[in-house]
């Protein structure tokens, strides 16, 4: 059940850099996007596929367990029995399909309609919060974070995203104690997947849910985003730029904290101020 | 047919600003996301959803029919009919559904097959490429641009982005002309769903293909970009930021220039170089 190591997460490339006026051909490297098929196999179930999203290759195993769990295909991280590629094709494709496999029937139907389509005419967000809040309670008060310790994470959080570093073109989230330590951090050329490889590794780990934990990511804070921590029961969410208007309602009605726009020596509180202590 | 007039793109929120040892309560506005349901109506064929899209009102009826022609749904701008709102609902739910009436019989089974999950075992970024190749034709020859035009666009781009300028908080995608004139700019939280704005505007005025324009995005180039971009007869594809390795293959494919890093007095250039004009 152990993942490949993280390989094929840059794809070396020949580029014609151009800087003012001069050119030259260069080698470079492009953060690796590929499709990963996500299937279901339980007792009494064969292996269903599920979804395919576009991810960068490593901690695949991560990001399957942490998906069927943040869209509640997966109802507890206990009924995950093994993970494994499925070897039937050829070369890089082996890498490409991942199995979970179920100790009890998991939700086959929760699985075709999360990614078929609502039928019903009402579609808002009031909708989607409904159906998320049949999934997960409202997380616990959690940890208070001082003022100081926020300002740091985003520096963290950017010194070790490796693969940003040789590519400039990747999502990360990572996961944080109050005290400022960083726990896990995954890259993902999705953010969405990025965050639930982090939830996967917890999962994996018999950690969740992350009731401690600040979550930060690297751009924008939607609506998935909130909702993927709040399955995972994390408390704060924290980003290096700006949340969404279904975001901050998610995370009101979830009793989460939100924080945008933590960079450099200021953040905005979208709600949830209690957990933030400004005098520290 | 027309669309309403972009109505509820920010949200008012109060937030709490700490800056430094400072901090104080103030309104402030984000970027709406609300969810959009698509639905496709033709001959012999009921209203049926196809998918569901987080995105920031505004644009809709174009997002609608941008999406269907990027995804495959709907092959010919001309079989567009008309687009409405399903009005079943109440409140804001009412501008949450969108029907496009065709005027040919759509194909209802690449519908549900785009939001299905393929069942074949090897899922790589070739079977992703192959799927694109039966769908869209090499892109034209079509312009060259100069070094100099190339350096103006990311700063017009970013002028013309009023959601953004409010919220700092969404995705941008812009037509230019190889004159660096723009000729149509879209936001959206979800980068895809400007593109498709960007593409139904052009189909719903009966422009495409966009076969002598150049195509600026706001983020990053996913693979996702370049097959939209592709199917629109887009020839040249630039991003503020990073491509990834599946969206220069895709590019490369269908003869598409990709150009990445688009700032300050630079950029790299990762195929189709012959598009591009150093000495002007």
């Amino acid at each position: 059940m152990h993942d490949t190591p993280a390989r094929r997460a840059t794809t070396p490339v020949r580029v014609r850099a151009v800087n003012g006026s001069t050119s030259e051909e260069r080698p470079d490297r492009l953060v690796t996007e590929e499709p990963m098929e996500i299937r279901i196999q339980g007792p009494e179930l064969d292996a269903e596929p599920v979804a395919i999203t576009m991810r960068t290759p490593g901690n695949d195993f991560e990001l399957a367990v942490g998906f069927l769990l943040t869209e509640g295909v997966l109802l507890d991280a206990n009924d995950v029995a093994s993970v494994a590629y499925c070897l039937e094709g050829t070369g890089t494709q082996q890498y490409n399909v991942v199995t979970v496999q179920t100790r009890r029937a998991p939700d086959a139907d929760r699985a075709r309609r999360s990614f078929a389509v609502s039928a019903s005419c009402g579609v808002c967000g009031k909708a989607s919060l409904d159906d998320l809040e049949v999934r997960c309670e409202p997380v616990a008060p959690g940890p208070t974070v001082a003022r100081s310790v926020l300002l740091t994470l985003p520096d963290v959080l950017r010194t070790e995203q490796s693969v940003f570093e040789a590519t400039g073109g990747l999502h990360a989230a990572g996961c944080f104690g109050a005290d400022g330590a960083l726990l896990a951090l995954r890259e993902d050329v999705g953010r969405h997947n990025a965050l639930d490889k982090v939830i996967g590794h917890a999962a994996m780990n018999k950690r969740l849910p992350l009731a401690d934990q600040i979550l930060v990511v690297s751009g924008r804070v939607s609506f998935e985003i909130v909702q993927k921590a709040a399955v995972a029961g994390i408390p704060i969410v924290c980003a290096v730029s700006a949340p969404s208007s279904l975001a901050v309602d998610a995370a009101r009605r979830f009793g989460q904290t939100v924080i945008g726009f933590l960079r450099d020596d200021r953040f905005n509180v979208y709600c949830g101020s209690e957990r933030v202590d400004e005098s520290a």
